[in-house]
C-alpha cells in the first residue's frame, strides 16, 4: 500500500433545516443553512482493517459503507478536536474524507460531486446526517436550496468570512431526531429558508437559527440559558442541529464570559492535503 | 461611506473549453476545464469613482457593468501581481471582487449564486470571458460541465491540491478568440471534456489541456517549444486559455530551468477578507 495521503474536512454546524427523506439516498437530505469550521476531521488510510478516531477504536457506519462502495480495504485513521456527537457533522467528515483518500490511494479516477455523492448516500443510508457532507464539501456558510448529493441538489451560500465560538454540553441523537416525526420541524425549517433567500445575512441566519430552535422545540434548558447570555452581553447565538452546542458567528460567547472554542468559518471545503 | 471590506478573488487558468454564447448572458458561457490559483486579485472600495489597477488608472469594463447591475457609485482599487491579458482571468476576477465587496459594503443583501450571477453576466457582456467567474468563485481543479451562471450551469472538480508554476510571454485577443468562428476549438473541447469527465484526474486534465491547444490551432511557437522542453525533463505543461502563457502542476517549468512563477492551487473560492 502506498503512503496515504491525507484528507481535510471542515466541521458543519447546522442552523436550521428540515428533513427531506427519499428511497434512493442521493436523493435524500435536507434543505436549510450552516456554517464549515475550520475545527475539523483528518482522514488518512494504511494498510489494515477498522477505524481508529483519536487514537481509539471505534465504528463508524457511514465509513465503512464508503470503504464497500469503493471495493476499499484499509484501516481508517481519524483525528478531530471537534466533541463528538455535537452537532458538527464529524461521521458526514469521517465518510467524505475517507472517499477522498480511498479515491487517490486506489486510482479510483472519481470526480469531486462523485465523492461527495457517495459520502452523502452512506450517511444518508447509516442515518447519521442528512446535509452535512454536501455543506462539508463545499466550506463557507451554505445555504441548501434542494435536498440530495450534487446530481440532485442545489446550493447557494451567504458571503461571509472570520471568526466562529462555540461550546458543547453533550450529544443529542440524531438518529433519533431526523428519522422521527418531522413534520413540525420541517415546517419551521421550511419557513427559516424562506426568511434566508430573501436576505442572505449572517444577521438573518443567525435569527433564523434562533427561531427554529425555539420553533421546532429543541432547545435544552442549558442552551437556552447560553444563548440568553449572549443576548444579554449583545451577541447573537445559535444552537447547533443536532448537538447540545451553542455557537456565535464572532466572538459573542467568549465576550458573555463563556471559556469557547474559537476558529474561523472554513472557506475552503474538504480537500487532499 | 463605510470602511470597504476587500474582496479575495483566485486567478483562473483555462486548460480547455468549448464556447456557448447565448443572448441570456446568464445562460451563456463555456464548457471546459481549468485550475484556480492562489496568485490571485485582491478588490476594495473607495469613495469616488473610477478603477485603479496596481496603482494605474485603468478601465474594466465588467466593473463598470456590476457597479451599474448593483447600483453603485463607489471607486474601485485592484492590486494583482498576475500578468495582465495573459489568461488568468483578472477582469472576471476584478468582476467578481467587486461585486463581493459592493454587496458588503452598501447592504445589498445577495447571495453568492447571485453576485457570481452579476459578475458572470458582465464578463460575458462585456465579451472579455465565458467562464472564468464561475471557476474562480468555487476554487480547486473546476469541471464546468455546462455552461452559464449558478442557474444554469452545472460544475464538477478534479480532487487535488498542491503546487502550479507558470512563465507568462503576453496577451491573446481573448474577445477575438470568442467572438470569432469557434467551431473548430468548441468541437476540440467537447471532446476534452468527454475525455476528463470519464478520467477525472490532474494527469487526464493536463494531456486533454495540450491536445485542446493543438487542435484548436492555439500554440504560439513560443508557447510550443516551452511545452516541448518541459516535456523533455519529464513534465507535463499546457497553455493557458487564453494568453501565452504556460502552467505545470506541480514543479515542472523549473525543472526545466524555467524562471516560473510558483504558487499553489487555490482550494479556496472568492471571498471577503
Amino acid at each position: 500500500m502506498a503512503q496515504s495521503p491525507s484528507a481535510f474536512v471542515p466541521g458543519h454546524v447546522t442552523g436550521f433545516f428540515s428533513a427531506h427523506p427519499d428511497d434512493d439516498p442521493t436523493k435524500a437530505g435536507s434543505r436549510g443553512a450552516g456554517v464549515a469550521v475550520s475545527d475539523g476531521v483528518t482522514v488518512r488510510l494504511e494498510a489494515g482493517e477498522g477505524l481508529e478516531l483519536n487514537g481509539e477504536t471505534a465504528t463508524i457506519e457511514a465509513v465503512d459503507r464508503v470503504l464497500g462502495a469503493l471495493r476499499v480495504t484499509a484501516r481508517v485513521v481519524i483525528e478531530t478536536e471537534l466533541p463528538l456527537g455535537a452537532g458538527f457533522g464529524v461521521s458526514g467528515a469521517a465518510a467524505l474524507g475517507t472517499a477522498l483518500t480511498a479515491n487517490a490511494l486506489f486510482d479510483r479516477e472519481l470526480s469531486e460531486n462523485e465523492l461527495v455523492t457517495i459520502a452523502h448516500g452512506a450517511e444518508v443510508q447509516a442515518g447519521t446526517g442528512l446535509g452535512d457532507v454536501v455543506a462539508q464539501a463545499r466550506g463557507g456558510l451554505p445555504i441548501r436550496l434542494e435536498p440530495g448529493a450534487p446530481a440532485h441538489g442545489a446550493m447557494d451560500g451567504v458571503p461571509t468570512g472570520g471568526t466562529i465560538e462555540y461550546v458543547s454540553y453533550g450529544a443529542v441523537d440524531t438518529e433519533e431526531v431526523i428519522t422521527g416525526d418531522t413534520q413540525e420541524l420541517t415546517a419551521a425549517g421550511r419557513r427559516g429558508l424562506a426568511a434566508l433567500v430573501e436576505s442572505p445575512t449572517v444577521g438573518t441566519f443567525m435569527e433564523t437559527s434562533r427561531r427554529f430552535a425555539r420553533e421546532a422545540d429543541l432547545l435544552t434548558p442549558k442552551v437556552r440559558d447560553v444563548i440568553e447570555d449572549v443576548s444579554a452581553a449583545g451577541g447573537e447565538a445559535a444552537m447547533a442541529m443536532l448537538g447540545e452546542t451553542v455557537f456565535t458567528i464572532g466572538t459573542g460567547l467568549s465576550e458573555a464570559g463563556y471559556d469557547a472554542e474559537r476558529c474561523e468559518i472554513s472557506l475552503t471545503g474538504a480537500h487532499l492535503q
